[in-house]
């Protein structure tokens, strides 16, 4: 199968600008107020089945999951604080963060010093409003900026949350790629942040780009060897539901990859699975390492995003992380400086190239074997130097060739020889083609 | 079973001060001229007894142990060397280490010429009388100072050694704690060396306050999972002769530490067992490396105390060793500088805290299963955030909650996920006892 | 048996001055050319012979060899560019570099143009005459110095090489030396290089020489363990000719070695077979390491010399490669710069010596049982002590008894024993014969 790259991703979506297509979804997604439940994540999945064929999911409330139960769903109309001259000084409409997600409908009168006791505001952080929610216990609540906080007058202040908390479902998207194996590489996303942009839209960005891509190219009859999952769910409970409906499914996973923060202007880290060293992570420390610039793997830790859930050990899938500066690591995270203008498209792209290198060497990973093994075949008389001139770096070198060449014996596969020969999966893969059209080796069944 | 801590010892055993517990010890022990036999080793046990109930074991001069024979045994009830005008210039009353250990008796004059053919000094260490003995060949000598020695006149000198070197038996004490199990956990110092103070009372009174720790939680009901075996026994001979007494025994013998070297000034080292990663290597290098301070770990060598015994291939037991300074590296090994004044009673209060850790982790380590295994249980409902608010650290942290019911697969125990997790061992036993309390893990049956 | 070491190589085969010794067989070797067949392989593989027994084998031209086929032989008589006053401006007889090898015959008038088509030489090594060949393709052509091709005027040049280029023979020598078993230790250096001495020479006199000792030592009555095979081939297709003929006889090698590049001032270089830790590679870097001189060793690399073919995956044979400075990583690879005097007699002694201590490894490895293995034997009583201090440093030390003692327990070969304890294999070494001697080591049969 050709392999997966930017300019073939442009070409076959058809997308003019990449940069441009990200920044018009962000745009579109960032002003929605999404929950773990709720109309925001709808709204969300809408505009993503624009571009992709999502199945939504609905998941009644009380619906039991694992130790968990889908909780009552939650709306929100408007929200605000007004003082005594009737004028809004805190106001949903201009922030949803201004609300703590799960808010209980509350309309009131109180004093400031009452007020204050539900207020929240980064003392170190003056001008950013901070990212707070109440979920699973009833509570209300508003953020502020420090700097709005420590001016704001004592007054009488009307305080309204028009929301509602009632039984409803909970919603999630899913996208099923069918390749030539039922074996499946599973990508999540979660959707449940409101409007923060690294910390939410830009895994979703990533992945539906990609999935974009895949179904272009099957589209072009380039059906992958694995099939493809995509989940767009909100965190924790919404992947815990999720496996709960899937446990079969999930069998089938053979490599994930959970994509979050992924535009910020950050090193690109992977975090491993559980496994520490299945296929997905080396395929994504292969790509991380051979790409020469600074990056950061860092071993299994059982806290962060869905990982958590995939690599529990009632599941204990191999699926790693893929993102740029981790949570809690820069200020941003979880204020309303995680904006639009923190996250670059440049660097959503840059994430993404990694994303399909990563898919590159899993779609094309196999096992050889050399048809000449007792000393190297005379290279020269079957046009192999001459093919490796015309083809350039993509058909591998001559290092490549006698790499491929020394260890195809059916117990390598073409990322074993990348690790050890130190050479780039891409090298590798061209070397066994070339030497695979030149009957020199011949590639293993899949799974053998 | 309650963490065992140097403050639980100190109420437990009623002690008021434990440094000035151990400096009475050692000022008792410290005049006495032990040797590998002889009444030194039977005074020695006796201050023992007084406050652990001993068993004291004779073993007759020709009997059998493996390769060895138990010797003959020497006692000394005075020795000297007088000048000319009938004074003593040397004097095995002032310290016995004047006498080189197994010297036959004597009774000669001399001149100043023949006399230091027999004179042992330290030109290096010229304030300093070395430690010398001459087992197994009939032999005598003196030690001195290297300054005494060189102003010593030339003179006719009356030499006298007043020992004796006669069938008798090898003495050994032993302490045996019954556990829960019959698994056991074996103590070995060595008790053969006379006034040195580092070398050899350091980890006589570190072993006597351990097992005076231990008897009192037995007698609280406190009993322990391990039984516990305390051996306080000449070095090489008296291993040897104990290991061929109880080569039953030793096949129940899970954990063992040889303790000498416990009071100096140095760092703490540990030095592996000859497997070189067993449970109590593991156990031993998480402590130390978990507290925080500098430290050694280092690996097996066939040279030391008592380890090289246990540690021989025909029994191969998994027995390390706990010192600071390890001998040879201070100036003071094996001469008078090894004295009351080297050693210190806030080092031996060090030593010991990181044997408890150490026993600590031994006792406790055990296997759980998950009993919701299948992503993560919902904390908050179960009320363990605030538990672990309640408990403060002592009951873990949310980390520790979450390694522990990701690991908790049946393959990793707490020691496994302590040192993957990078936490204290203290911190993950806490959170593992939260999680058994609330009914979301399980232990698995030691032994399983 | 004996320990192998350069003193008793001297003496047993009555080299009066190994230095010399080396000088007089490069001095005689040099001026040969040599290409992978022809008269040059057959002169160089007589002059062998006048001192080790060496079977010379011819194997036919068009004899397949796997995926190859044994070329036509190539014999050169003379050839020169003589200018329009008759003078050989580049003359194959002053050096055999000055013709690209293989080159077929021609005879010709040409502008200086048209010649300049078929020179090379190296503008960054101006003073050097590169060493080119066109194997495998009907070419000619002239090598010289770049300083001299610059200084070229214009003229008619008369253009001759009388060469051969027609069936013939392959020719490779081969020596056996049998030994107490069948098993087999592989040494192979290639003869296929005209007058270059670190890139030829080297490896075969070094070769040559250790041959000679083992000769030597077999009439002395030393049969070795191993039986011994060196091979001098030309360098790909000599090796694949040999392997494609004694596909039996490879079964047999536990180890080997190529030999090359061992005359060079550079450090000494250990290249890994493809196994990567086989006892050929464990011995070569222990000897490395405890020599204590600066050494690299390398990871296998499927590029090089013979080491390509032997490690080829149909073969994987545990072959490593002993050289100075690798190939390309001196300014005189292939040029006239590798000549006599970038060879040193000193350097081709040193690495001999390491060689020899390589062998000394694979030939005295073997596992013993400890025949007192509960708790240590008393060493004293049985003279061990005693026999250190008279035996020197070659009856090992007390650790190295300790050592070895600790760890023989079946499982443990002695080079396991080295390797562990960080002592020198010798001593090692010694430890167990004197233990052995002494009836407290038994040895394990061979191939246990």
């Amino acid at each position: 199968m050709l392999p997966l790259s930017l300019a073939d991703l442009v070409e076959r979506v058809g997308i003019a600008d990449l940069g441009a297509e990200f920044d018009t979804l962000l745009q579109r997604l960032y002003p929605i107020c999404r929950s773990i439940t709720g109309q925001g994540v709808r709204d969300t999945l809408a505009i993503l089945a624009e571009s992709i064929p999502l199945q939504v999911h609905e998941v009644p409330s009380g619906t039991p999951a694992f130790d968990w139960i889908v909780p009552r769903e939650w709306n929100i109309r408007d929200a605000y604080v007004k003082n005594s001259r009737g004028e809004r000084v805190i106001d949903f409409k201009k922030s949803n963060l201004h609300v703590v997600g799960y808010s209980i409908p509350i309309s009131q009168k109180m004093s400031l010093a009452e007020l204050k006791q539900k207020l929240h505001s980064l003392p170190d952080q003056p001008d950013w409003i901070p990212f707070r929610s109440s979920f699973y216990r009833d509570d209300w609540g508003f953020c502020l900026t420090h700097r709005q906080l420590q001016e704001l007058p004592p007054d009488e202040y009307e305080v309204v949350i028009d929301s509602t908390l009632a039984d409803g479902s909970l919603t999630y998207g899913e996208l099923f790629i069918p390749g030539a194996t039922s074996e499946e590489v599973l990508f999540s996303a979660h959707v449940c942040h409101p409007s923060l942009a690294n910390d939410n839209l830009s895994g979703i960005s990533v992945a539906t780009t990609l999935a974009r891509y895949l179904l272009a190219r099957v589209r072009a009859g380039l059906t992958p060897r694995f099939s493809y999952r995509f989940l767009f769910a909100p965190v924790t409970v919404g992947s815990i539901t999720w496996l709960s409906r899937n446990e079969e499914t999930v069998k089938r996973v053979q490599h994930g990859l959970v994509l979050t923060l992924l535009g910020d202007p950050g090193q690109i880290h992977y975090k491993r699975s559980r496994r520490g060293n299945a296929p997905v992570d080396r395929a994504a420390v292969h790509v991380l390492q051979s790409a020469g610039v600074p990056h950061v793997v860092e071993d299994f830790l059982p806290y962060g995003y869905d990982e958590r859930q995939f690599c529990s050990p009632g599941f204990d899938l191999p699926v790693g992380c893929l993102m740029r500066t981790p949570f809690q690591r820069f200020p941003e995270y979880h204020t309303s400086g995680d904006n639009l203008s923190f996250v670059r498209s440049d660097k959503l792209t840059d994430s993404l190239s990694k994303l399909l290198a990563i898919v590159d060497v899993l779609e094309h990973d196999a096992t050889y074997v050399n048809l000449s093994p007792k000393t190297e075949p005379q290279l020269g008389r079957r046009g192999i130097y001459r093919a490796l001139a015309d083809r350039g770096s993509d058909g591998g070198n001559e290092m490549a060739i006698l790499w491929v060449l020394n260890q195809s014996d059916g117990k390598h596969s073409l990322l074993d020889i990348a690790e050890r020969s130190k050479l780039k999966f891409e090298q590798i893969r061209g070397a066994a083609r070339l030497l695979e059209e030149c009957g020199l080796l011949r590639r293993e069944p899949l799974g053998a």
